[in-house]
């Protein structure tokens, strides 16, 4: 198997077979340089042998050179394709930490992942094909890169359908504002492609990673589902599902995960996630479970046993791994690839070095936050891009780069023009940082008084209605 | 966690692990003898030292020596829990191999196993507690090995009952005559027990060890399925399931996998099952849904939740690394042991060697076979334990301790007497090969155009029946 042509990485495999790999794509040019092929034939097959030596390079500490096999044939365990290895930035879907204040370099993700940059011309192609304005997050580029998305679009376009998937791994009962980002984004996606969505919630993972019984990821994912439902979907096109439950409940789901299971070795996740061999088996095969909603046939009871349907994911993007080897995996069992939104982390109280953690309280804003908590913990912890004194600030100004608060008014306020005037009065130091984290404060306690109160009128009967497999109503 | 008292060895862990444990037990033996403890747990502790050191000579590769930890602090990945050393005898739950014509050293396997013997006390203790004359596979030691069966007997003596669970791994349509004895004995211990039985069919296991497609392992399961009823099984007290089908059915089933999974590592399964890393995760965590059967929350709809029903498997002994882990994992998951019954392996036609595989249509008789490929088989490829010339056998008669024939006799006769007299006739050379095969074709035609008679009478029906989840009928 050969990577794909959108320089897509495929599966890390021993160096010894990703050696011969770059030996067969040498060839490959080779040959297509000698029949004089098209050059745009050429340039893939170059570009793919450069996204070869890459992973060869990575995966065998060594460059690649040609009749000089790997030297030491042994695997490296280095999580080598969760690390954006330039500036020191470590991205997995368990840990984001970077060095900068300004927070992990995007752009430098995009190049490591092989995904693609959502740039102006997507974005106004998304305006013309929905007839609606760009969400703010990708305004403002907090869905910043994409996978296949071109792809979607040509099917909209064409009347044929999609479906999304999103997911959360219910780790505690409190979900923070951070988390919200995924669902504020999946359901303008749904009213706007007037799609299917299914919701995974991983309580088989946590139970799995965290110190805590079967019982208590199971309720942190109903208390959950009550959170995302009150994000405001579509009951009659939202199916919401624990594992534990709907393992249970779809042969189909499961006979997913077999086929996903059978077709990846532990060489492979150990290289995608750094598994190591004190792993409990549980964590080594659950990467099957993320991937296998990402085919319609997962879902008989919504799709007919349709195997056809794409799948679009909006997530972010430490969750990428999962869906690199679920996209590795899919034409292997004959199903399309999904396609992918990623954004980027929605960043610690404290700066953007980490993303905000509900395991961490000081470090997060809480959906079940008093007003007066959210107050306190903006004006004690929300790391500041102001100077030191009122004079020093009116004088240099702000740096909004580094600013949580101004961060978190990006990922918040609705409005463009306010937005850029916060920004320009702050950098040029006419707003000073209480005023600023006065403006945050405000739009925070709005935010969240109202999601409690759209909550509250979230009863267990709407929830079990939510998580029950079902048919779903749309068009296709 | 120690080693349980009666010498069951825990799961192999790092070496150095083992010896760290090894000297821990050596402070607790010396501690008991200069305490002056009774005799008896002086004993036991010694016996649990002395097992631990085997087990850490295996894993380590060195023996223990107080104060030198081990030098390599690899894992070995050696199979070494499935393999009986001693006489080169090798047996896993996929490969049976020995150099003896005799078969494999059972007497051997009890002790590197560290199960128990089936004794004569036992046996009568069956015969007293049922109030039924012991079945022949337990009077001729073919069932020979067996994990707290005295458990169960104390159990079923106090009016507690338990429940049966036994399997096949559906990698074929054709089932060979090996294949029946667990079935045969489990329906007999189900009448006399008078308790319920579950089967699992491990088709996805079968999808993902061999070179088949998911529908193809689903369709053995069910061609099985019809050989598996035609045995006789009470279809009150019986649940068949695939496990493709059931996963997806009942969410007690894959909590139960799933906590079974949180507590085995990578570096267990490779200890028991030989994995390595470039095998699938779906194989490494396949024995996690081996083991879930042996606990009676898997199936909410036979035992309302119950969770402390005891279990007891009849199996081949090649199983029995499974169960190993499953009791391991048992306690810590807040779960009784299962029970076991071990038999010995059914013999290939061209001799104990090894054991009669499917995959060789050479080495099997079919459920399938016509009386004229019986015959034919039988001539042909049956092992003799004769002499050369009619002559010689004669004069020093034939062996029956390599006699192929002579083996299937002690499985399939049931008249003790007649079989005995076989024996000394075939033994003194009274009875010639063409007689002996004779009388084996004749027993085995009978058999299996009997089996194919009802298996006639299996309707799909009758097989929906039996694979539906549901109440099943019993006392406690």
């Amino acid at each position: 198997m050969s990577a794909p042509p959108d320089g897509e990485m495929s599966l890390p495999a021993t160096p010894m077979e990703l050696y011969e790999k770059v030996t067969l794509q040498g060839g490959t040019v080779r040959l297509l340089k000698s029949n004089k092929a098209p050059k745009e034939e050429i340039d893939a097959a170059v570009k793919e042998l450069l996204a070869l030596k890459m992973d060869y390079k990575t995966l065998a500490g060594q460059e690649y050179k040609v009749g000089i096999p790997p030297t030491n044939s042994t695997t490296v365990n280095n999580n080598s394709l969760a690390i954006a290895e330039d500036g020191g930035d470590y991205v997995d879907p368990w840990t984001v930490q970077t060095s900068s204040a300004k927070g992990v370099d995007y752009d430098k993700l995009i190049v490591r992942f092989g995904s693609s940059k959502i740039d102006q011309e997507l974005i106004n192609r998304m305006e013309q094909v929905t007839g609606q304005k760009a969400h703010r997050f990708f305004r403002r580029g907090i869905f910043f890169s994409h996978r296949d998305m071109h792809q979607i679009l040509d099917a909209f376009e064409m009347k044929k359908s999609f479906y999304l998937y999103t997911g959360r791994g219910p780790s505690s009962e409190a979900m923070h504002v951070g988390h919200l980002i995924p669902f504020i984004f999946t359901k303008w996606l749904q009213d706007v492609f007037n799609v299917p969505l299914v919701i995974q919630l991983t309580d088989d993972e946590k139970y799995l990673w965290k110190d805590m019984t079967l019982e208590q990821a199971y309720n942190y994912a109903i208390e959950n589902a009550k959170d995302i439902i009150a994000c405001g979907f579509d009951i009659n096109k939202t199916f919401i599902f624990s594992d534990l439950d709907y393992m249970g409940q779809s042969s189909g789901f499961y006979q997913n995960v077999v086929k996903i299971q059978k077709h990846v070795t532990f060489n492979q996740v150990k290289g995608i996630f750094g598994f190591g061999d004190s792993d409990c088996i549980g964590k080594i095969s659950f990467p099957a479970i993320q991937a296998a909603p990402s085919f319609s046939t997962s879902f008989p009871q919504i799709f007919n046993g349709q195997k056809d349907i794409p799948c679009l994911i909006p997530c972010a993007i430490d969750q990428d791994p999962y869906f690199r080897m679920t996209r590795d995996v899919a034409p292997r069992i004959g199903y399309p690839k999904p396609a992918l939104l990623h954004s980027i982390f929605f960043p610690a109280l404290q700066g953007a070095q980490t993303k905000m953690s509900a395991s961490d309280s000081n470090s997060s804003v809480f959906l079940t936050d008093t007003p007066k908590q959210i107050k306190t913990k903006i004006n004690k912890h929300a790391f500041s891009g102001g100077k030191d004194t009122i004079e020093e600030h009116q004088r240099f100004g702000g740096n909004c780069e580094v600013d949580v608060s101004y961060m978190y008014l990006t990922f918040f306020l609705e409005d463009d023009e306010k937005l850029e005037k916060i920004r320009q009065d702050y950098s040029s130091g006419k707003l000073l940082t209480g005023e600023l984290k006065k403006i945050l404060i405000e739009t925070l306690q709005s935010i969240i008084t109202e999601h409690q109160l759209r909550r509250k009128q979230v009863t267990n009967e709407t929830v079990k209605q939510f998580m029950t497999p079902r048919k779903l109503v749309f068009d296709f």
